[in-house]
């Protein structure tokens, strides 16, 4: 069952996401996705861990979406076998004063993660391209030229090793509702939101339509994007873990020979 | 089922590893550690996002034993509920030339964590009265002088709302022997060793009274040491979860009321 690859989108693609069903599960029931999670999970962990071991390549996971799209929820859910030292995360915010008097993309490349490790962004130099185009913080020529600026250094980190997946998590205005409504009830994530996060609503087309620009122009083969219905959550798991058990088990990684002859070492008492 | 206060060193205890069973499994047997483990993790995953919330402690969690005795699982069985984002593991290796520049509590006190934020220390600057007493790396009068630097460290760290838990993981010297040959037998775990580790074992003796110094003169009431029965791996994760959930449940953490009032808040379709 490999479903990810329909979600994956070519290079030079055209794509809307108004035209995209955030609730579609195509080729999965919720009992075979729900099922085939904690093996998934197992492989995961393992293929980590051959990472780590093999030296030669990075892994680095950005997760992009609306608020409550499920970006927090994903890592933990994929990445639940994953030993955490093999493993960080790291959440962009509001640009702090220092980051914000560099480049866009100086305070990311200070995060990527060095070879044998993987590094999941929650949220990413995506925003740059998003939130900062939907809400004018930058001019056009400057927020447009990001595009070409982005894909030449995602082919930079690819050529040092670092693979690179990027998932754009789809989920329907309705839906978001829904969760905005579970947050503000639930005492453990009322206190972190904002009431701008519901006025951000409002912004919902132009938000599309800057995503659905950003991942058209730089979906690449060297670091493509999928666009995965995330309406769903078991279903939104199960694609993201796929993906990268995918692209993992395409390296054939391999541990390095040992210093020693395994056969000839004695451990005396 | 609590049994980990058992394993808590008292302040000012003159404790021996010697005299102490590192196979021992009081008050619980395997079937029952096994079974609790699951809800363990569930309650520690649940009891992380409240400290982020609450904003008003920090949890350090340290882990110090033998090769093999388990530092990297036990972070991979006891956190394998907790969101990665919420947890930041160090694994300290031999210092470089920056970080042996400074003082030895200098590295450490960088990695401490924040208000809200829990982290797991591999190895710690209890190496500094360990391994680098065991081999007289530096003089007699500069390592016995940090038994008293470290707890003056951990008191500054308690004041500023860090709670510190301490977990040596007591392995026997024959336990020991076999999972180092399983190592050596694992090509995921072979390229990373050194024949040296075998070596060490020459020096089991003065480790186990560097350490057995080493606790007693530190486990304080803001930062007590445990010594844990580790030939086990069930014992071992029971007792190193069942103290940390104790801890975060004593301080009774709540998350900060929300900026609205929930039942006024209404979300726009």
């Amino acid at each position: 069952m490999n479903l990810h690859s329909r979600h994956q989108i070519a290079p030079d693609s055209d794509v809307r996401l108004d035209d995209l069903d955030p609730g579609a599960t195509p080729g999965a029931t919720r009992e075979e996705g729900e099922q085939a999670l904690p093996d998934l999970n197992e492989k995961l962990g393992r293929l980590v861990q051959e990472l780590w071991a093999d030296q030669r390549f990075a892994l680095l996971v950005v997760l992009q979406g609306m608020d409550a799209s499920g970006k927090d929820g994903t890592v933990r859910k994929v990445f639940s076998g994953v030993n955490p030292l093999g493993c960080r995360v790291f959440s962009f915010k509001r640009p702090t004063p220092e980051e914000s008097g560099h480049d866009f993309l100086w305070r990311v490349h200070a995060r990527c993660p060095r070879r044998g490790e993987v590094v999941v962004f929650n949220r990413s130099h995506y925003e740059d391209v998003g939130i900062v185009r939907v809400h004018d913080l930058v001019p056009r020529k400057v927020w447009s030229a990001r595009f070409e600026q982005i894909n030449d250094f995602e082919k930079l980190l690819h050529a040092s090793g670092t693979r690179i997946l990027k998932f754009f998590l789809h989920i329907s205005r309705a839906e978001q509702k829904q969760r905005l409504l579970e947050r503000i009830h639930d005492p453990l994530k009322a206190w972190k939101m904002e009431l701008g996060d519901i006025e951000e609503r409002a912004h919902w087309p132009a938000y599309m339509k800057a995503y659905s620009e950003a991942i058209s122009r730089c979906s690449t083969r060297h670091a493509p994007w999928y666009i995965v219905p995330a309406d769903k959550k078991w279903y939104r798991n199960l694609i993201v873990a796929q993906a990268i058990i995918h692209e993992l088990q395409s390296l054939q990684l391999r541990p390095p020979p040992p210093h020693f002859d395994p056969a000839a070492v004695r451990v005396p008492d």
